[in-house]
Parts: C-alpha cells; sequence; structure tokens
C-alpha cells in the first residue's frame, strides 16, 4: 500500500483527521520514562483515534545516537497500517536530498516527509520520485514570524499581460508549483492551523490535494476553521496534527490515558465540524 | 574564541579562504576505508591548507548511527583552531529550532551552521542567540533550481512611494533581511559560486557579511569571479567550500595525498585571483 491508500484506510478506519506528533521532550515529559517506552504508551493508547503518527527529527536528533535509535524503534512500533510522517523540513542539493530520501524512507521507512521549497523543485525530486511515499512541501507555516517571506507579493512568471492578475504571496505561489510538480500524485502541503485565511486560499488554488495541518492544540490555531477550510467538496483531504496538547495531556504516570482522553476529545471536535460524517 | 576570530585566525595562518567539505559518499570512497579514518585521513593531509571544514549531515544520516558517531569524530579530530561548519540547513518552529541548535551546537560542538530563510527570523533566532557561533543564511543556493523561487520578483514591504525602488528579487529580500536580523554580528549568508551576477549583486547589499560559498569544483562553478565578486573592498570575506573535488581527488589508497594537492592548487588558483594577498 503506498502512503496515500494508508492514510485513507486510516482515516475510514478510525474515522479520524487527527494525527498526533511524537515530540518527547525531556524536560516535559513524566520522570523516569525513557522516550521509547513513552512513545510506546501514547502509540498503544491512541493507534485507534489516529489517521497518522508524526516525528519531529529534533527531539530525536538532540539524543544523539539515543535519539536516532528511539526514532526508529518508535516507527517500528506503530501498526503498520498507520502511517508514518517523518518531520524533517529537509531541502538540500540533488545529492545531498538524495542521501536524506534515502535515509528516511529506506533506512527508517517513515511513510511520508515534510521538505522545504526554498531551493526549487530539484531539491524535492529526490523525494516525489519514490512514487509510494508522501511529500508535504512546506507552503504557509504555522510560527508566528511565518509571514516575513511566505507573505511577501512576488511577480507570477512569466510576466502576465494586461487585465489579468500579475502578482501573488509566495506560499500562494509555492501551493501552485507544488501542484506543477504533482505528477505522481504524491505531494501535499503544509499550512498551519494558525493562519486559516491563508488556509482558504490554499485550499482554493488546490482543491484536490492533501494539506498536513499543524497549529492546533498548543499553537492555539483555529480548529473549526481549519476543519472548514481545510476539508474541500473536491475531495481534498487534511491531516490535523497536534502534539503537545495530547502527549503531555497530564504530566505524571498517567499520561497514556490522559493522551488517550484528549486524542479522544480532539478527533470528535474535528469530526464534529465536518461537512459529511466521515 | 567565537567563530568569526577562529576563521579569521585559521585564514590568516594558513593563507587560505578554502573550506574543504567532508561529504563521504560510500559509493565514491576508495574500498576499504571506513568513513572516520577517510574523513581523519583528509584532514590530517589538508589542515594547514583550509580555513575551515564543513559537514553536510546527509551523508552522515543516511548511515544511521554509525554516521552519526563518525560525525562526532570527525568534529573531535579537527584541530581545534580550525572553525567547523554543520551544513543542515535547518529550518523549523521556534520550540523545534531550539532542539536543532542544541543539538548541533551543545552537542557536537560546531562553530557554525547553515539554515534556511523561508519560516522566518523565528526560525533562525534560537541559532543566531548563540553569539559565539556562526549563522549562515541560505541565500541564493547553488544548485540548478535555485531561481525557482529565489529569483522570484517580490515586493519590497512596506510598499514604498512613486521614485524609490519598489521590488527586489527574493533571494536580495533575504540578505537585506538578514543584515537587518544581524545585530551579533554572527551572520553570513549561503551563495552559490555557479551564480557569480547574482553573488556580485548580494555583495553590493553586504559589503561587510561573511559569505560562504559552495560550488566550486564538482558543481562547475566560476572561482574567479566568485573571488573577484566575494573579496570586498569593505573588508566582506568569504569560505569557498570545495567537496568532491578534494575528497575525491584520488579513488584509491592514495586519496589523502591527492586530496592534500587538490586543496593546494584550490587554494593557490583562489589566492592568484586576490585583489590583495592574504
Amino acid at each position: 500500500m503506498n502512503f496515500g491508500e494508508k492514510l485513507t484506510s486510516a482515516t475510514r478506519r478510525n474515522k479520524s483527521f487527527l494525527c498526533v506528533g511524537l515530540d518527547p521532550d525531556l524536560e516535559r515529559m513524566p520522570e523516569g520514562v525513557g522516550i521509547l517506552d513513552f512513545n510506546k504508551a501514547i502509540i498503544d493508547a491512541t493507534s485507534d483515534l489516529v489517521c497518522a503518527y508524526k516525528l519531529n527529527f529534533a527531539f530525536y536528533e538532540v539524543l544523539e545516537t539515543q535519539g536516532l535509535d528511539a526514532l526508529k524503534q518508535t516507527v517500528k512500533h506503530i501498526p503498520d497500517d498507520i502511517p508514518v510522517i517523518a518531520d524533517a523540513k529537509r531541502g538540500d542539493i540533488g545529492n545531498t536530498a538524495r542521501a536524506y530520501a534515502r535515509a528516511i524512507f529506506d533506512n527508517l521507512n517513515f511513510d511520508a516527509v515534510t521538505v522545504s521549497p526554498y531551493l526549487g523543485f530539484d531539491s524535492i525530486e529526490p523525494f516525489t520520485s519514490y512514487h509510494d511515499k508522501g511529500v508535504f512541501v512546506l507552503c504557509r507555516t504555522s510560527n508566528p514570524g511565518a509571514a516575513e517571506f511566505q507573505s511577501m507579493r512576488c511577480e507570477m512568471e512569466p510576466p502576465t499581460g494586461a487585465g489579468t492578475e500579475a502578482s501573488r504571496l509566495l506560499f500562494e505561489l509555492v501551493a501552485l508549483k507544488a501542484g506543477q510538480w504533482n505528477t505522481s500524485g504524491n505531494i501535499g502541503l503544509v499550512v498551519g492551523a494558525t493562519y486559516p485565511e491563508e488556509l482558504k486560499l490554499i485550499r482554493s488554488h488546490q482543491p484536490d490535494m492533501l494539506l498536513l495541518i499543524p497549529g492546533i492544540g498548543a499553537q492555539g490555531g483555529d480548529l473549526a476553521a481549519a476543519v472548514r477550510y481545510g476539508v474541500s467538496p473536491r475531495g481534498g483531504r487534511i491531516i490535523l496534527n497536534s502534539s503537545r496538547q495530547v502527549i503531555y495531556a497530564a504530566p505524571g504516570k498517567d499520561f497514556a490515558p490522559a493522551a488517550r482522553r484528549a486524542a479522544a476529545g480532539l478527533r470528535e471536535q474535528i469530526n464534529h465540524y465536518l461537512p459529511v460524517p466521515l
């Protein structure tokens, strides 16, 4: 099963657009619990409630070889029928990007990856050429400073004639380009829930594309708007990611049942806003 | 000694603007030589000829824990008075970027890092807040598709009045913004040697800023133009990186003396083009 099929199947089976971000932070985890045990307990408590898991590499890389080992073992522990996204935000020139793609897809066995668009398509093609894998291009990110470059107004190229629209915001151009690159149908976009109007605009440009939407929960994104603008009557799907609100739902030893309650609550909230039930 | 002082000292001592990229690729390395031994031999053969070393993380990450261990041991093997750049091209939201910065600066002990600008300054500030470290922001990269976004024409903000320049290419805006962010004086820019006219333009915007210039050698960048446009009468310095042309100068067991000859030759070529001797 390729990434898209696995995602569709998990979404339907668990009636869920919720992705749980497994981003272990030693300062916030319960004392005396190792990160692999922490992740395994979260996975065991939530795997019937989610459509995917997402692992942000920074939280593993900071723990060195022990972290890398936990990353690998965590992916192995996730049931085969739930897709796993490598939130690595890589972006490098061709031969280097190929090494990153091998690391993430061949060695670590992730189903999908996040990548940065700044270097252009030749930095992304080494990932999209794995046709059975998903590739999410950063479009409008969830952080406070996202607009600094992403919302700059840029000219369309080639320059258009009088009477046609001649400029777009940079994130719109990324969304439009991603559509052109998507010849294998395995490209999605990362769009923060913290910017609902931008999400609406991106969905208008790409009515069919899969959107990975972080920023609900701890980052304060608008869940209702994310669902309303993200789910498309044309069939475009969403993956709504929450990390901290789920995995740190309780600070003590009862973190796993607390994570389950938080995930179940989020799933219900999301489904409540759906125009058509899953 | 902070990154800038260490770099200046190594540049003067070795009369060199050359940085050697330690990017081990199992397919190109001599048979039967492990990557740590390969790196150590290259370092021992070139450490009196360079101003810095640069390690691209992809080539280590693809080798999993063994690669991460080799990365760490390689940094330890490099003499303390030569700065080491982590070519990681990271770019993520604040709390995640802080984890990457800790991994690269605190754990692995790199002197500098490369970062992507797409998420804006709040994704870069966790790195620049290490005042003794260097941070190179991707500006105009060396790859064939770099222009796709980087050379889009974008409006300056706030919109300027009639008669003033109202637009710039995206990479120019990155260079200008980097100057605004540079309150601690530890920001540099990555500018590919493969685009000399863009390099010239960037140098005109940032006459004092340190430029990290990859793309000479295997990527076919113009060395003479890189030196002519990169070295600034105002004092702006360059770091010219070559990876493959040096480390794979010979395919067999004599790779280390061959790397030394290649590095010495490049150093001489670079110095030949300098307007004023080092």
